[in-house]
């Protein structure tokens, strides 16, 4: 049985540790896998994106633990969401909301059966208390409806979405990786049709020809490059630089695709 | 079985990978759990808290292994200490004298049989060449009597306690996290009495009104609050932010926590 | 079955959890272990030299991972070589180029059977897409040879020897570590015969009388200290302090032992 972890504990803290440890008290043959612990402190949005471009790469039966929880401890409730053969688990803040998409979810548990909690429970640290110890129990069988009563909704998160005329699509940038690529809205098949034709991806002052099919296909001189990335979006790149600290680009930045019309291509 | 690494080490280089390496080449069944290797380097105190803080959320039988070794390779001795269900393996430097505490160890072992460290022992990295490799060996059941001779002693560290008087408590800052969250030394037991009392904690400028239930609950427009913190000890936290940014406040720095007598309260 | 994963990926973005997530969802029984994903964005030299001081103590079979790529879906070759009881599985750029030393290899194997690959392969994460999954059949027991067509040579790096006269050993720093200790392409092997002599090392206005035996036997005031490292290489370093910060050195700067003659001494 596999667990993953997401959380913005950083890993300065034994925090992440303490939840593994308390993981592997109750079940001692789980594996538990990171997927991040650097989300930015409390950014709900960011761990809600890891969640959703990681789920599909995990096998069926995974058991997602998110936590990027400021009302921790207040009336925010920890949930438990089964959708599509994966269970995820953590505060019903949107964190999870975008790994479940638009699918039906199969349960939405309130976890409110402390008897699956460590207790005392703290009122500053549920990953410890109660996220992680449910996790476990789950991996280890125990149904959902033991868990807590059965719930109707939970917190959705809705992103942007990119907005399309006949001559433009306009999107916006929503995460910035490690490398300084700037992953926009635009995805993949919102591209459609536009296969043959020619399109320019704008951000700011710079402008990009179209897509490439690498990052060392960048054509242009200032290395600049747009790919559809590994999560299935446009993105803005560098070959061998940081597209983010060459552009200032932040989250919430316009990118704008221009379509070229028969008429204005000649 | 497991294993718990506490480093100053970090992760940038490989020293972490190599140890787990040794340990993995020597008992292929363990499990090893990351604590934190982003200990400020050489700060044996911050080690301490880490272990001291963690034991109690690891299974009996857990082993740790803490490396924050300014004199590796010199006089100071490797040790094993084996304390109520549990085994510290690291420098007798201090580093594994809080997670100990006032506890009376079952056994203090200089790790002096080299029949279980790595050949060549390097002088500049014991958590691979000493310590992981004695660590693996106990985890398949190696009793300490067979790692060295015996001891009476190791070195302890001892924390600044708070002191108090009718009318204050006066703590200090002992540890800051990854949020920005000042941890005092002023623990939850050193409020009994005061649960029905009033009081106020001040550091520096701000003055916080008693402790809240959770960071949600800051009462005050600035956002700072006073919790009980998930390691039992009084923190102040900004809610959606960070007091150590917010106050410039460092370990050491004095708290003061005032109690309101019934003649000052009128 | 053991795979260790070195990158340039970080940690802040889920990338090497999914890599994990696709490891396990084809082999739910092998161990992976980080040797570091904090390369240096694009570094191919640092991920080689990661990997050829780490090998030595990963236990026999062990398949290593190393994905520094900036030509990520360009005409670079994914790789397997097979070498002394080891596979190193990445991108033909040379990062897996100095474990493998002057070796002959057991085996090079281009990458080229996809049926081994996720389907769709992106050409901006082989990561995903080509080298975990292929690491994760290798460890299952998939021979080299139904990966691809075996090939004749691999892309070799080559690293900066140190030049020796008889008065001095001109030397360069290749790596420098978490504690900005500065680590020199001068091996054990090149002080041969110094044993008994005397030397000197220089780095800018910094001279160090010979080595320590370790760090805190730093002699001089200010503190800088020569050992040979835990990797066998001569490194400058300086007790509780760091040694990069004090002297701004970077890579490639260079560092002149410079040998006592006996007239000299005089």
């Amino acid at each position: 049985m596999l667990i993953t972890l997401t959380t913005d504990f950083g890993l300065q803290d034994p925090f992440v540790g303490i939840m593994k440890g308390v993981i592997f008290g109750i079940n001692p043959q789980v594996e538990v896998i990171d997927l991040t612990h650097d989300i930015p402190a409390q950014d709900i949005l960011a761990g809600a994106l890891t969640l959703r471009h990681s789920r599909a790469y995990f096998p069926r039966g995974t058991i997602h633990v998110a936590v990027v929880d400021p009302g921790v401890g207040s009336a925010r409730r920890p949930v438990l969401i089964g959708c599509d053969g994966a269970f995820y688990i953590g505060p019903d803040n949107g964190v999870l909301s975008l790994a479940v998409g638009n699918e039906k979810p199969d349960c939405i548990t309130n976890l409110s059966n402390s008897a699956y909690h460590l207790q005392p429970t703290s009122a500053t640290f549920h990953g410890r208390d109660i996220f992680a110890p449910v996790a476990a129990h789950v991996s280890l069988g125990v149904p959902p409806c033991a868990l807590g009563e059965s719930s109707e909704t939970f917190l959705q998160l809705t992103l942007p979405k990119p907005v399309r005329t006949p001559e433009e699509i306009n999107g916006e940038i929503i995460y910035v990786d490690h490398f300084g690529n700037l992953f926009t809205n635009i995805e993949e098949r919102d591209l459609t049709g536009l296969a043959d034709g020619r399109f320019e991806v704008a951000l700011g002052a710079v402008c990009i020809p179209g897509t490439a099919l690498n990052y060392s296909a960048a054509a242009s001189a200032d290395g600049f490059v747009a790919v559809i990335n590994s999560w299935g979006l446009l993105e803005i790149a560098v070959y061998l630089g940081n597209a983010q600290r060459r552009t200032g680009a932040r989250i919430g930045d316009q990118v704008k695709l221009t379509i070229a019309t028969e008429s204005r291509r000649r």
